[in-house]
């Protein structure tokens, strides 16, 4: 039995970037480490880390000393001040795509455009944004929220790196109605489109897609949904735990794909069962 | 019987501009003078002029001293030049929206910008809107025209006065993926659709719509289309004479509208005609 793992599978660059940073700071510093919010939404990756003595706190109030990692999301302006008058240390892991929204915010700010941010309200990765604009920012996910914009001199649009593109486009044409000057920068990172994509043409090749990421992921749940569309023999699991060898019946090819906040040695771990079973 | 003539009726703010314009030049100069192509698309307009002794030329290479309108389209950058080495006396009657898009055109040129325009390529506005950018300024209706375009740093857009919104609209969400910055001015000027809509609304209102305008007006056609829609009963006449008395039976409200070529002294007999009538 053949086993082919997409290539885009795992942590995206971002979050590996992140962890990795967390984990130099683990051999590095000597003082306490934290985490501002869990690094990524995965609670084994929280776990793992606490066992590097890094620990998750919710702000920076219940921090008094040591070294403060800024996960990839990033983190608010106020944050980072917080953290500078507490004298604590900053390591930096804001994902460098989610660094160059937050100074594009700052910018359009700087330049005089009213700022129209897509994206979710509640996600921390907007929080951050955010606070690198006026107060008068707007941060949608539709045009229907736009509706009582009065009319601006010039406008100026970001997104979210996660956020789908239709819903960019939508503010976007919904804008140039409201300004005569739109400025307009895309700061959608590609890697959940080309996961997607990926993962796609390889459940055409296979006779069984496993898909790894927690159930309560939203883009691990989108692959699985993609590739039972092309491949309905497609499985959606958590851990190596869950395979039932009796899905591979007839099976010479199997895929294997996960998503954006998956680690990868839980997929190493569900490559490695097949394999032995194989 | 009552009649109503939509506001919005008649030349467009431009147009208007461009023929007060000519016509204050017929009382002030003494010198031949001339426009740079018919000053309007309209032969009973051009005609009129020429008995103020205002003659049409194609190019600068015609008139050999005097003076020269420049129309509401605008001219090309090297028609200003040719004009001024010859010495003539350049009058600009370009619409300021025009006049606008062109500043805007050669200011995304020298912010570094790949400038696409969304218009018709052998429009006249367009060919002098495109003479104020690059050698590589794009011009398309459709995105379908932009798929050979490279990925480019930042790519700007501008759009010929009456483009409809939709053109603009498409060409902005395809470029949203060449370029990860994007600048548009909505140089679209609303004149067109505010009369639109108003002669639609008045269309509701009345027993009897009459539209006025060239036959070979792509606008006023327009205009004809839409109110049909609304009220069976719109005609679409050129001059007074067209009128037919017969369709005005059981008729107590005539709306009235035309195109933005169409000049008022055609809509004003029309008025009359029907005046006298009633």
């Amino acid at each position: 039995m053949e086993i082919f793992v997409a290539k885009s599978s795992g942590f995206c660059f971002g979050v590996k970037r992140a962890i990795n940073t967390a984990n130099k700071c683990a051999t590095e510093n000597k003082g306490g480490i934290y985490t501002l919010g869990p690094i990524i939404h995965n609670p084994q990756v929280v776990k793992k880390l606490e066992s590097s003595h890094i620990y998750a706190k919710k702000s920076v109030d219940e921090i008094s000393s040591g070294t403060v990692i800024i996960r990839s999301h990033g983190a608010k302006l106020g944050e980072y001040r917080a953290a500078r008058e507490k004298g604590l240390n900053i390591v930096d892991a804001t994902c460098p795509f989610v660094k160059k929204a937050q100074d594009l915010v700052q910018l359009l700010t700087d330049e005089g455009y009213a700022v129209i941010l897509v994206g979710e309200k509640e996600h921390p990765e907007v929080k951050g944004l955010v606070s690198y604009g006026a107060a008068d920012i707007r941060v949608v996910e539709s045009p229907d929220e736009l509706k009582d914009l009065p009319r601006k001199k010039k406008i100026g649009i970001v997104a979210q790196t996660t956020v789908p593109r239709e819903k960019l486009e939508a503010v976007v044409s919904f804008c140039l109605n409201k300004a005569s000057e739109i400025k307009v920068f895309n700061t959608i990172c590609n890697a959940t489109s080309i996961r997607q994509e990926e993962s796609g043409e390889l459940a055409k090749k296979v006779d069984l897609m496993i898909i790894v990421g927690g159930r309560n992921s939203a883009n691990t749940r989108r692959l699985a949904e993609i590739c039972k569309t092309i491949q309905p023999r497609t499985y959606h699991i958590e851990v190596a735990d869950e395979i039932d060898f009796s899905w591979f019946d007839g099976v010479t090819r199997v895929g294997i794909t996960s998503g954006a906040s998956t680690p990868d040695w839980v997929v190493n771990e569900v490559v490695e069962r097949i394999s032995n079973h194989a």
